[in-house]
C-alpha cells in the first residue's frame, strides 16, 4: 500500500460542523512539540485557561480542557457529576437532548426526560415545572441543539436550579462563540463545548467549565492510581467510574499540582488556544454580532430563494438554519452536486428530520459575507438543475440587502 | 490579555515520550478540514485502518482509532471488554500496569494483580501460575511500561490465554514501533497505543485492533442513542457504562454503516495517518532496527559516562533507557541545565523511581543518530558541572562505536 501524504480537496464547509478551520488555527496545530512538564507547555495550559475563562465569561478556576471530541467532555462532566442512581432530568428538544439522557443512563442514573417536539425549545416554567416533581441532582439542558437549530434560552434556568438545589450543566458544543453564553451571570455550574463550530477549530478538545460547587462534588469522590499514590490518599467509595472523565483527576493535571494523569495532547492545545485568541482578538462580542449578521443573511438568503426554514424562528441560533427541501428536489442528491460540482458542503439531518431538512450553517471562519454568498448562488443552480422553481438572484439579492442594511438583521 | 501566536521553544525531546514529532507528521495537521461524511474523510479512515493493521500486524477487521489520549484508548478496550464483576488478571512491573488495574477497577471488575519488583519482567509461567489460579475473564498486561523501561516479552503469551479462555489485551503505547509486536501471531485480543511514542505523532489518538472474539463480545454488550434508534435496536442489560469509550458505537462509525457517534477527530485522524504512513515507508522492520541501533548507541553513550543503567537490561524496550543519577549530583537541577542550556529535555521518573533515575528515550523522529549523540555531548557537559566525574567523551566515544559496527549493536 503506497498512501501519498494527505492532501484534502478545497471545500467550503457550510453544514452544521464540523466547518473549515481559521487558516492560523490550522497554522497551530503545525507547531513542533514541546515535553509534557515544559516551562512552556504549562505556561500554554494556564493561558489557556485564562483564555477560555473569557470565551466562558466565567472566573471558575476550573476552566480547562478535556482531550476529546465534544461527546467526550459532555461524559466527562456527566460521570462526573452523577453518582449511580442520582437522578437526572434532561429537557429533550433534538438528538443531543437523548445523548445526554443516554450518557446518563450509561452513567447509572435515574434518568427522567421531558420532551417539545423538534423545532421548539422549553419555557423555563415547563422546566421549573419538571424539577419540582422529579426533584433531580442535576439538570441537563443542550443550549443549542444542531439537529433542529434551536437555541434553548438559558439565562433564567440558573436561578430556578439555584432555588430548588439543582446542579445545572449545558452543553453548548453547537451554539458557544456564535450566541450569548454567560456561564457565571446565568448560574452554571457545568458547561462543555467543541472546536468545530463557532469555535472554528478542529474536532478533538473540549473545552469545559465548572462551578466550585461542581468541583466539590467531583473532589469528594476521589480516587488515585496505585502508581502515583502517596501517603494520606485515600479512595471515596462512591468515586467516578472512568479514570480518563474523572475531572479530579484532570484537575490536578491542570492545576498547580501537575499531577501525572493523560499525556495532554499537545497539538489540540496549540488549535485549541488558537481558537479563543481569534475570538478574543476580535472580540467576544463582535465574534457574536459577526455570527448574528451571517446568520441573519443566510436566513433571509434562503427564505429569497423560496425555501421554507424549519422550526420557530425566533429559536434559532445564529448560525445554522435549517430548510425543507423542496418537493420534488432529491435531496442527498442535491446536496452531492454542491459538493461535487462547487466544492460546498450543506448537512443533511437525522431521526425526525432526515429526508426532510437540509442544515446550512454559517460558523466560525465561514461566518463570512463570500462563503454565505458563494453558497447561496451554487445552492439557486442546484436547485434550478433538481427541478425546483427559484426566484433568479432570489437569494443573494435578499441575503447582499441583509449586509447592507436594506433588510432587518 | 494579548495573546500571541503559538511559538514553542526549539526543544530536543529525548525523553520518555511525548518526542518531538515528525515534521511531514505536523505538516499533516495543518491540512484544511472536510465534512464528517465527505467521499474523502470516509476513505481517509478506511485508508488509515488499512495502514494500522500493517503497523500492528494483524487482519483484524477492527483495527481503527480511539480519539483520546493513549489512556483513553486502554480505558476503551476494558471497559468494552469488561463486565461489572469480571474477574482481571493485571501482572504489574511498573506504573501503567497499576493503571491498568486501575480503570479495571472502575469498570467495576475484581481486579486480581500479580507483581514483580520495578526493574523486571515476568516470565509466561508465573502469568500462567496466576491465570491458573485466578481464572480471569481478562489478562491486561502492558507490553512495554515506560515507568522502569521494561518490554514484556508477550510471544508466548497469546498461547496460554487461549488454552484457559482467556481474553488477552496488551498496552503497548509505549513500545508499538520500536520493538517487535505481532498482533496476530502473539494472539492479541485487544491492544492499544498512543503516537508520542516511537510513531512520532503528537499525544491525542489512539490507535487500537481487536480481534474477532472481542468484537463478538463487544457486540454482545450494544446499547443504541434514543435520537438514531431504529426498528427493532435493542439495548443488551450489560451495556458498557460508557458512551463515548463504546467499542461497539465506534466501530459503528468507523465500519460500512457510518453510523453517527463522536465527531471524528479530523486534524488527529491525519496526524495518525502520517504516523503509519512514515513508519511502513520507511518499512516496520527498518524502524524497528533502527530503534534498536540508536537505543543500543544511547545505552552504550550512558555507560561509556559512566552511568549505572536501572533494571534488567537484557529486558529494556530498545527506545528508552533509564540510568541512576549519580550520587552527589542534583538530579532535577540537572535536567533543568539540559533543557534551559542545551534545549535537551530528558525524563525524570514517577513512584518508586522518583528522585533515582532519569529516563532517557531514542524514539520516533529522534532514534537518530545526530539526536543521540548532541544529547549524549550536552549530558557530558552538565554532568561535569553538576560534580560527577566523566571520562572526556566516553559517552559520545562509546555511541560512536555503537555506529560504526567496533562495539555489540
Amino acid at each position: 500500500m503506497n498512501a501519498l501524504p494527505i492532501d484534502p480537496p478545497a471545500r467550503l464547509l457550510m453544514g452544521p460542523g464540523p466547518i473549515s478551520a481559521y487558516p492560523s488555527v490550522l497554522t497551530a496545530m503545525s507547531a513542533q512539540l514541546v515535553g509534557q512538564y515544559d516551562p512552556f507547555m504549562t505556561s500554554t495550559m494556564t493561558e489557556t485557561q485564562a483564555l477560555y475563562r473569557q470565551v466562558w465569561a466565567t472566573e471558575n478556576d476550573a476552566t480547562f480542557l478535556v482531550d476529546s471530541t465534544s461527546r467526550g467532555g459532555i461524559e466527562a462532566a456527566m460521570i462526573s457529576l452523577i453518582r449511580p442512581g442520582d437522578r437526572v432530568l434532561v429537557p429533550v428538544f433534538g438528538r443531543f437532548g437523548h445523548l445526554l439522557a443516554e450518557i446518563a443512563e450509561r452513567a447509572m442514573a435515574e434518568v427522567h426526560t421531558i420532551e417539545v417536539p423538534w423545532g421548539q425549545v422549553f419555557t423555563p416554567a415547563a422546566i421549573e415545572e419538571a424539577i419540582v416533581r422529579v426533584k433531580p441532582h442535576l439538570l441537563g439542558l443542550v443550549q443549542g441543539d444542531t439537529s433542529t437549530t434551536m437555541l434553548q434560552p438559558l439565562e433564567d434556568i440558573g436561578a430556578i436550579c439555584a432555588k430548588h438545589g439543582v446542579l445545572f450543566y449545558s452543553d453548548a458544543t453547537a451554539s458557544l462563540g456564535g450566541n450569548p453564553f454567560e456561564a457565571d451571570a446565568w448560574g452554571l455550574d457545568a458547561a462543555t463545548a467543541g472546536l468545530q463550530k463557532c469555535l472554528g477549530g478542529p474536532s478533538g478538545s473540549a473545552p469545559i467549565t465548572l462551578s466550585e460547587r461542581a468541583v466539590e462534588i467531583i473532589r469528594s469522590r476521589k480516587k488515585i492510581e496505585a502508581g502515583i499514590r502517596e501517603a494520606g490518599d485515600e479512595d471515596a467509595p462512591d468515586f467516578v467510574r472512568s479514570n480518563y472523565f474523572d475531572l479530579g483527576m484532570i484537575l490536578d493535571y491542570w492545576g498547580p499540582r501537575r499531577l501525572n494523569h493523560h499525556t495532554e495532547a499537545t497539538s489540540m492545545l496549540y488549535g485549541a488556544r488558537e481558537c479563543a485568541r481569534v475570538l478574543l482578538g476580535e472580540g467576544r462580542e463582535a465574534v457574536r454580532v459577526r455570527h448574528e449578521l451571517n446568520g441573519a443573511a443566510m436566513l433571509a438568503g434562503v427564505r429569497g430563494l423560496g425555501l421554507v426554514v424549519f422550526g420557530d424562528v425566533a429559536h434559532k441560533m445564529s448560525n445554522v438554519v435549517a430548510v425543507e427541501i423542496p418537493d420534488g428536489v432529491a435531496g442527498d442528491a442535491a446536496r452531492q452536486a454542491m459538493l461535487d460540482d462547487f466544492g460546498i458542503e450543506i448537512g443533511t439531518s437525522f431521526g425526525p428530520l432526515h429526508g426532510r431538512v437540509w442544515r446550512i450553517g454559517t460558523m466560525g471562519y465561514n461566518a463570512r459575507k463570500d462563503a454565505v454568498l458563494t453558497t447561496l448562488a451554487a445552492l439557486e443552480q442546484v436547485l434550478r438543475r433538481f427541478g425546483a422553481t427559484v426566484p433568479v438572484g432570489g437569494g443573494v439579492d435578499a441575503a447582499l440587502d441583509v449586509y447592507t442594511g436594506h433588510a432587518e438583521a
